[in-house]
């Protein structure tokens, strides 16, 4: 396989995001990975979208006692073979799995591993393997398998009573939105991008209308799905609209998306989570679909960060008043 | 010189446009341009702003039938050089010039020329030579010595009792806004980017205040100066913003500004010499500060551009209740 060409395109130019390699699930059965505090560690970077639906649950649920956290830089080596780097730690190693790349773990856990390494990653520190990297499922594993760590009174971000509705509508938001962006940004045929980009803004004003009546997805609660969609609309301005040619509208152009991302944000876990800067340099300076690429040598100044303090007045919408609702 | 390299880079990476080669004026002095109907072809491309503002200016006034015009494709070709192409027309060859490429009739004119062939360009047509290419003064003379050609009731877009007001607005919005969105789109440094973002951001705010109080630059009247600032303003959403890294805020985000352009788009001789496509295919797919860089394969589709024919109200601000208003 030859890693400096994309190779997760189609022939006529799709994106077809890898599946993931790791997807054994928390839990007490005999086949599945142990819930025991101070057993892992979850990897993330800070640009990633994926990544960071974890770090917020994370932090939201009272986690980071049950399980540590390693950051690699947002700006990703791209020779020989596209990776994430621990540059941001003393020596650019891990202190913890003491490895320089993503990719050592990765092989150290599947010798032919040839796909690329990703986060989020939650690793056994004893034997410093991946042993999950469902991005998709890591945050409801959060939720359920995790809760004897939870702190008191954490919210429920994933209520049995509304657990298939919640289902249904994550699956909606990571094709259309999620990974929605991605399919416009890294389509490389016309009929690609056009696809993916009329599919997204179509769910985009389906939410918009959603969330005029309503101040979360499901009600006054934040679930599981406001962290998804979130991550996604906290970058779009930032990064998508221009680095992925998602330019139909910014999200401060809604009245309610802009609210609610600016909700979310302002709430304790999402916007203490959230690194602008990181995610510029990302998605602006260091994305890798094209290895080959020529690498740009300006960072876009836009847009100005302190609107995202700006007042909302989303809990008009919710019968209680408190800035924090959370089930 | 090699023609594959960004020659108009300073080394600390600042955008500095080439000089004009071809500037002798027009007029009724003996070394002057003869000023005579027939005699001239001017060259122009939909999507450069600077061609735009001469094409404007020539409908406006009614120039029609004094010099013919001739229109190059967006799309340039980039080897040997950065050219400029007659392949709109059957043949790919001017009807009135029979010439391929822009760079032949510079080189007639000057076997020597080593500079970018631009348009807008004045062409003798009985000698096939650039006589003027000056995009600064252009519409200028065709505002004063082409008067004897102008329509019956035709506006003064360049009256004498404001003209220096006029020509000082003119330097500044050249240097800070028309050739501001370069120096920002082809910096080759973050300072030379970030200077030229925040000279330009700057400019704007304060163009914003001064329209908030009137409907045009200098008063209840279009003046040459609404001309200049017009071709920048109405590319600026659908190209700059994107492709020159303009990002901090959408024009259609400023109150008085977006009022303006569209009350502008609206007017006969703006809106109808206004081709988004062109525009768009150009800045996002074939612009040529680094001629190596590899092509992109995708043209963004935002923003719709219905919204250009929405109501202004810009009217309310003067006195008068009538759509047009010139001198």
């Amino acid at each position: 396989m030859n890693k400096t060409k994309p190779t997760e395109v189609t022939v006529d130019g799709f994106f077809r995001r890898q599946l993931n390699r790791f997807s054994t699930p928390f839990g007490t059965k005999p086949q599945e990975l142990p819930v025991e505090a101070g057993r892992y560690r979850l990897i993330w970077s800070a640009a990633c979208p994926w990544a960071h639906r974890s770090v917020i649950v994370r932090k939201v649920l009272g986690l980071e006692n049950a399980f540590s956290l390693g950051t690699v830089s947002p700006m990703r080596p791209r020779l020989p073979h596209v990776d994430w780097e621990f540059s941001l730690d003393s020596g650019g190693v891990d202190p913890i799995l003491s490895v320089r790349y993503m990719s050592e773990i990765y092989h150290k856990s599947d010798q032919n591993y040839s796909g690329r390494p990703t986060v989020p990653a939650m690793i056994e520190i004893s034997s410093g393997k991946v042993v999950n990297n469902d991005y998709f499922k890591l945050t409801n594993y959060f939720e359920t398998a995790w809760k004897p760590y939870h702190k008191k009174n954490a919210p429920d971000l994933y209520p049995v009573s509304i657990r298939q509705e919640i289902d249904a509508l994550n699956e909606i938001i990571f094709t259309d939105v999620n990974n929605g962006v991605y399919k416009c940004g890294f389509a490389q045929s016309q009929k690609a991008y056009e696809d993916a980009y009329e599919t997204l803004f179509n769910r985009l004003d389906e939410l918009e209308k959603r969330l005029s009546k309503q101040r979360f997805l499901f009600g006054d609660k934040i679930t599981d799905t406001d962290v998804r969609l979130y991550t996604t609309l906290v970058r779009f301005d930032s990064a998508y609209f221009t680095a992925f040619n998602t330019n139909r509208n910014l999200i401060r152009e809604y009245k309610n998306l802009w609210g609610y991302v600016r909700d979310l944000y302002q709430t304790p876990g999402f916007g203490d989570t959230t690194d602008f800067d990181a995610i510029k340099r990302h998605y602006h300076l260091s994305i890798t679909i094209s290895p080959d690429k020529e690498e740009p040598k300006v960072l876009p100044k836009g847009p100005e960060l302190m609107i995202w303090n700006s007042k909302h007045n989303r809990e008009d919408l919710s019968g209680q008043k408190e800035k924090f609702l959370i089930h």
